[in-house]
């Protein structure tokens, strides 16, 4: 270990090499409920691209696990370091390197985080929007995990702003993939590979992310509907009617309590309408004129109404931020609530009434509470399981998983698998894909030194 | 020979494999203009994904190589089999399976035609985005190029809009890849791999696409300008302004005259400022709202007009599409005046003037006459190259593809590398970057039977 530790002083300098007691315990953990933290034999800070690459060949010489961290705010497990393996902390590979105006991309370092970007591209008038809710979280995270969030139904997610990749290999080799286009058909994609590979494939070091215009004007609406199918069933004849909804998300009437109990946030929703509301449309509408989003926001109006919401309220810009960001925070409320575990899973949208009468079954079966919320315009479903004991846990969440893999799901949408949803992952899913995953895995990481335990075996 | 031609014969049914004089010149090229036609050992047309299954694990077990063909049309020759091996014709694979109208997404076969499916969206008020240019194109060559097109300012490029596939790897094994849904973070993403592997990787026997809403209004808006420098610089501009443009398309002089010739269309435009218009932008807005096209139209012709417009015409309706059509052509007209190879080059959209300096150089020292239009909202570059001598025209591609390189670019952006751009990018491209491919084709085809000869050796 002290030869290790001395190794990598050499490239990253004594000061950015924590080892034993000298690692905080903030390095230990990430977000994930179920994981247990971890210290690793050390803490690596490096500061340049040539570092990265100088402490890969070592690990790679050596078989030294080496694990990739950049805000640590991830919900799998995946940046948790075993503890005979490399941390590689980004905090100081925290550059915006470039916005560049006329090519309408950002190129940032992999521990910049979402709001630092967010403020950058702002005074540009741009946005990067990609939007998963909590902007600490750094944009090396965001690729590794292909973060999602609410405007994924307008914007897409992570992989769709990527155009380009700086990344060192586990033999330290250190490629650029894509760059500030688009369009490409040069060889196999392997920006979208790295994109979502957990830190198993590849550390990168540099994004090149597409910006957007940002738009001045927004609004949100509040649609409470009495069932959970007349929610999924507005969602296509909202898009279909191309207003190109910037949030569309549901929300389920103990969620709602609890979100806006949370941040104390009253929206003047009469107690008669609360009482029969079983599930909540909110619909945040953008554009760049006023008048045509008031015009929008009326035509929407109409035809929830038609589409059979009990009322529908424009929430007053105060309140809408509230909500927005209270819902953002529903993994807090969850965890508050004493949630034992989280669950992200993805189904096709207008699955998502059977998906949740499979899930009450499963809860009143295997005697879990699970309540949720989620992103209904991309079927994106966030569940909180409230069931101490651990191998029932894990029966109610095989349950779950294979009902919406039965519905032509998958198990994340945005949260990742890392070590926490292994087990399932390897168990649910197509052992010829897990096989070929695996060889692709062997074809960039030989000696399986990258992300270990995450995914994969 | 004999003996292939009846095990393929058992599992298709005789009328369904082709071989020797059976098999029609049709099968023997592709639209590339430097392809060498090579008729294969035979043709088989597969009636479903167990027929297409049975056929690989024979071509498998005997080490035949398999080429996926769908409509033929590529421009790179990556559907051209050699003469020992087998060309797998998706013809008969041509069903819509399903329009899901809740979902928004397209089901179908690789054989199925852009048009075809242009036409079964259009019913429904929805629209499958990308438009390549040449609608008698296959949705199967399509995912296997990941083709681009006009809209890829507004809409991206195929890859943005596969959520799905079923695929048969070269082992006859059939995975199904991720969903109807537009998040996933479960593992590496095998669809996105596939995708623009140009038939090397697996035989995709399914696509599931995304639909977006149809909007019903569109205007084109044409504006000559004296420097190709101005064209570019209004893009950034124009795209800040938030009206998403459909198409942002740079004609040069001679292009322009060339497409219009072609078709016999006169836009109306004077002699004098067709004299001093050195490159054209067109612009295409729609909306679902005929007022707000029009007011968006009036705010961008003043916009144009800043930034140094000559001109802003608004085109007719019949005009418009002869245009867009006749710019759709350019291929074929390039073709028709004898040009001997295309290049469809991908630069970062401001460096689009450099890059054509640098291309106007190479021409002039290489005795070449290079034409050009494209993409200019996506900095994809259509050169038609003049130099019949083979020799010296390879010098010719290998100096235009270096200066793209140079500037950040890719060699191809939409047409693929195929066999007849292969060895620019074996050459041009980051060896470590050729051995991680090479790594992962050999992840999927141990045995290296799927698509030989393209992409990589």
């Amino acid at each position: 270990m002290a030869e290790i530790v001395e190794l990598l002083a050499e490239v990253v300098g004594a000061g950015n090499v924590l080892a034993g007691d000298d690692v905080s315990p903030d390095y230990a953990h990430d977000e994930a409920l179920t994981a247990t933290p971890s210290v690793p034999l050390a803490v690596v800070r490096p500061g340049c691209t040539a570092e990265v690459s100088a402490v890969l060949k070592i690990a790679d010489e050596l078989h030294v696990p080496v694990t990739a961290r950049g805000s640590g705010t991830g919900l799998s497990g995946a940046a948790i370091s075993p503890e005979d393996g490399i941390l590689v902390s980004f905090e100081r590979m925290n550059a915006i390197i470039e916005i560049d105006l006329d090519n309408h991309v950002a190129v940032v370092q992999p521990g910049v985080t979402l709001e630092e970007l967010n403020v950058a591209a702002a005074d540009h008038g741009l946005v990067y929007p990609v939007f998963p809710g909590e902007v600490t979280a750094s944009l090396g995270g965001n690729v590794a995990t292909n973060a999602g969030g609410m405007r994924a139904i307008k914007y897409g997610v992570t992989r769709h702003h990527v155009l380009g990749l700086e990344a060192v290999l586990a033999s330290g080799e250190v490629i650029r993939t894509g760059g500030k286009f688009v369009k490409t058909s040069t060889g196999y994609d392997l920006t979208q590979l790295i994109v979502g590979s957990e830190g198993t494939l590849a550390l990168v070091t540099e994004a090149t992310l597409k910006l957007q215009p940002r738009l001045a004007h927004a609004s949100t609406v509040l649609a409470p509907f009495t069932t959970l199918e007349e929610v999924t069933a507005a969602v296509p004849r909202i898009v279909a009617q191309g207003i190109g909804p910037l949030i569309l998300e549901y929300v389920d009437m103990i969620s709602m309590a609890a979100i806006t109990a949370n941040v104390g946030l009253d929206l003047g929703i009469p107690e008669s309408v609360r009482e029969a509301a079983l599930a909540y449309l909110v619909i945040v509408l953008e554009n760049s004129h006023e008048d045509r989003l008031d015009e929008d926001v009326a035509s929407l109006g109409e035809l929830l109404v038609e589409l059979g919401a009990m009322e529908v309220y424009v929430l007053p810009a105060h309140a809408a931020t509230q909500l927005i960001s209270a819902r953002e925070k529903a993994f807090f409320v969850a965890k508050a609530a004493g949630a034992d575990d989280i669950v992200d899973l993805v189904v096709p949208r207008a699955a998502i009434p059977s998906y949740m009468a499979a899930v009450a079954e499963v809860a009143e079966r295997h005697g879990a509470l699970i309540t949720g919320c989620g992103h209904v315009g991309d079927g994106n479903v966030h569940l909180s399981v409230f069931q101490p004991d651990p191998e029932r846990r894990t029966e109610v969440l095989r349950a779950v998983f294979r009902a919406g893999m039965d519905l032509g799901g998958a198990i994340s949408g945005e949260h990742g698998i890392g070590t926490e949803k292994k087990k399932y992952f390897l168990e649910l899913e197509d052992p010829v894909k897990v096989e070929l995953m695996r060889a692709v895995k062997r074809a960039f990481d030989p000696h399986g030194i990258l992300g270990p335990g995450n995914l994969l075996d």
